[in-house]
């Protein structure tokens, strides 16, 4: 029940490519994660909300996790996301998770239901003691609308439920405090950080976190990967640099107009992923919207600008 | 394909008991849906918010639902929850449903991921047609963190893909207006329209709306039925009575103290459900708070004052 | 100190006509008051949301006040809408409202500000203390961005310090259990209850409302005062029929496209005013956007559709 | 109508101390002035939000203004905030500012009313048309509840309308995002950017802000220019550690218990300056509630932790 390593590093958020049917893709998603392990990615996390973990059934979920753990072969920690409202359903698929292979497992706080501190400390403790794999806390609030409290991640931390935080709340003030909190208990070694905040990663490691999750990453990793380097290395004008340029790649997750958010980011990803040549084709899940013409020829401009195509 | 019957009055949004143990209490269950049928719900609604279903499994839900649709026994007819983020995932459980013999679905808006309107109807297109079964959307913000919008609703009865709207948004002034578009554009017999606002049920009725999905029915089903048989009889005055106990009663979503609303609210039914000798355990889902000594004392004077026991 | 009258009936919060250059339109307001007396007002609220009050200076608020006073000249009572972020400020809108001769001022929550609930009864206290005039609480969640809690209301009204509420929260469930509160403390008589529902005057009259303050009833006081009449009388089919008609209306506050709510709404209510003659131009305040061409036809539409024009 | 200096630098928000009969302590607010220039201040910001602005009458936002204008006499530029529901409102407030002697006027979006970009653009062209003083836009969303649009804050840079802006949206992602594309316009040197998140000046500093406006820096103000100076050196272990430090003293905003956030906010930064004798009474405005012996403990061991007492 110990924690493998301390997670660090480029840590992808796997897009989950399909076929024009519908169905997953596994011959692209082995290409992506070729194309994520040639970028520098230290760690693949499989099924979070850039995979479309919510439009997957739970057969599917196994279909891409068996396909990453295979093609991960060993030669990376893989991380799965058991993203469910709440702690049965969760350890659902933590099961499915394990048999899968993976190392590590991801999962929100409850969400559909109400939620309370107490509540999220037990839900999590649960979720640990029915599986048996390290646990990450995802704290996403705007998919699950409410903000995981950080003395309640800590408290989780200090008694061995949790061993880590995907933070994509985009809240660094929270962040700030989580940080310096966690030293002062001397949890640094028990309790790794990832932001999700693409567009932040430097402050983040400047601030301490241990690594970053990034959806823009599929597309870009090579160039998270130099962000990360660099700022370990303490060149901060060139981290900056790197990560001023995936802020303007960034740009893609707007190419859809009337589709939601998701649509939008996550067809845009899978755009630049198949104008690229890792996936062959962009379709998002059944009922999301199309980025349509305008949007590809959006994507395939900002490819062109980040030096890609 | 058809909607069997044009649902109206009192439809229970039926609880789950549990055993001490966790597990789903199928005779706790069989004497609600008798509690139930005694008390005058023209329908029963399981699987709904009520029911804990986002707490449940798959595996859960299908007992749940068997047990009930069992011991209706085709006195009236069953209407199954089918919660869950997407499409996909909503059609394994409408699946499950459809061979349990469920006569009605009842699907929320996508949650989790992001919604816009065109792809929410693209999401009750695609449960509608993968479903062999009516549909009902479930109107539920405080849950899923979008308002279904009443143009889209009408829409989708138009075209056949939805038979009504369980609406638990709390919004009146949403719902007048989708009751006025409802006749102006003669979708009155097509498309049913059940209030899931507890404490206006007769405001409701007044209003237009066809019925009345309310949690705390569980408790006083005959209180509820009342209210629907004084509103369509005309005594208006009888009608707010009889809701205005009902309110007061209300109060007992509020016993639990420093746990969540799901929390507080359900397990102040189910320790009423209790205490009234309808179901033998009061635990709620295993991650939520429970009322305590003092929560379960709030609870017997409300229902001392209200008539109950 | 004393509240001089229960307040009840039909209270519309009067629009503030405005020159083309800008400046309140006394002229136009007075035939306001006129159109409003002669549709069956039984009081008068200046200088509330529809009053464009956040858009007026302290200067403009005192003529809006006056030229109300001066053209009401004493045949129902004159409400003053003192809105402002915290006491201190809305005490000196108060002293104005004073002078003015307004009978009893509306004062919202704290905004801008955080609001915690005995901070909130505090500023109550000190604007009650203050002025010498009885005090409606103006509940608007949606300017304000928080909700009163009713037993707040409730205490304030048994120690004297508010009058009553206009409820323009929207929120139907509070409301029903301010109304069985408010019966069961024995402050019927003490604490006038409005809505600022206009969709929903029916529905808020059979639940035990005492008024309304519905801003369309600028367009259509009439409309209004009949609802008012017929639910009084008991006669709620016709009331329903009535509002079932001014909530088709309602749809003039959508005919603003790529503007504001506010520029929308309001826009649309002194579009209305202006084609029924009753005030010359149609002007919002100056940073809201205009209806245009297309919006004044849909308003024509709307009231030709209502028999107002 | 040029901007005069671009702004940069650490720019403390002024407390505004309050005698214990709560009239503004003009002497106290002389003696934080100094304070803050001995701290390295290189602008005074007064009437922002951490200056109870929102709870202030014109008559003493004048006293306040005039008595920072004179006490800071010329030895560095004063920023004046003028908040208010709308343009007509602000520009007595600017009016006002400018006759005080201030600087620079920094307002916020519209609130109370609905915004929308068109109208938020409109809003700040009319303060900057009718003051002869350069503008900052001063995004707020936690007390205004919208978030300024990054493209639209720029649009009104290149038309010379905003000088810049002071961020306290806490939205690091957009902060990002505004940088990137203020260098991709060439509008670096005619829009300052200053953060108002106190947590992360750092994080900002390394992403291309300009300086910081932290609440927490009338505590401690030689911090904060710390950081600054740091980070400008490109020193950003020390910026971190200096940074790290005064997140931990932060927590002296929580010291409050059952009151507003402002309350605890303010009465903690208020104690505090009292403790180390800056200002002669820790009073807020008069509604909001107090931090009591514990909360006064509390900010106590703090600032003893810190190294200030």
């Amino acid at each position: 029940m110990e924690v493998p390593v301390r997670l660090s590093g480029f840590v992808p958020p796997l897009c989950t490519p399909f076929t024009a049917g519908g169905d997953v893709d596994t011959g692209s998603l082995r290409r992506l994660v070729e194309h994520l392990l040639a970028g520098g990615a230290s760690a693949l996390f499989a099924l979070g909300t850039s995979g479309e973990a919510a439009h997957l059934t739970a057969g599917q979920r196994r279909t891409v996790l068996r396909t990453v753990v295979e093609a991960a072969d060993g030669r990376v920690p893989v991380l799965a996301g058991v993203i469910d409202m709440t702690a049965p359903r969760v350890l659902e698929h933590a099961r499915d998770a394990a048999e899968a292979g993976a190392d590590v497992l991801v999962a929100t706080a409850p969400f559909y239901t109400g939620v309370h501190p107490g509540e999220t400390a037990e839900h999590y403790r649960r979720i640990r003691a029915g599986s048996g794999l390290p646990l990450l806390a995802y704290d996403i609030p705007s998919c699950v609308h409410s903000k995981l409290p950080g003395d309640v991640l800590l408290s989780l931390a200090a008694e061995g439920t949790l061993a880590g935080l995907k933070d994509s709340s985009g809240d660094t003030n929270a962040l700030r405090r989580l940080l310096v909190e966690r030293r002062r208990r001397g949890l640094e070694s028990a309790f790794s950080v990832l932001t999700g905040s693409e567009l932040t990663v430097d402050a983040a490691l400047l601030m301490g976190a241990d690594g970053v999750v990034a959806g823009l990453g599929n597309v870009d990793p090579a160039g998270y990967a130099r962000v990360y380097r660099q700022a370990r290395a303490g060149r901060w004008d060139a981290a900056v640099a790197e990560q001023d340029r995936l802020a303007r790649l960034f740009a893609l997750v707007e190419a859809g107009k009337g589709v939601s958010w998701t649509a939008s980011a996550i067809g845009g990803f899978k755009t630049a992923l198949r104008l690229l040549g890792v996936i062959d084709c962009a379709a998002t899940a059944p009922s999301l919207g199309a980025l349509g013409e305008e949007g590809e020829r959006a994507v395939r401009e900002l490819l062109v600008e980040a030096g890609l195509l």
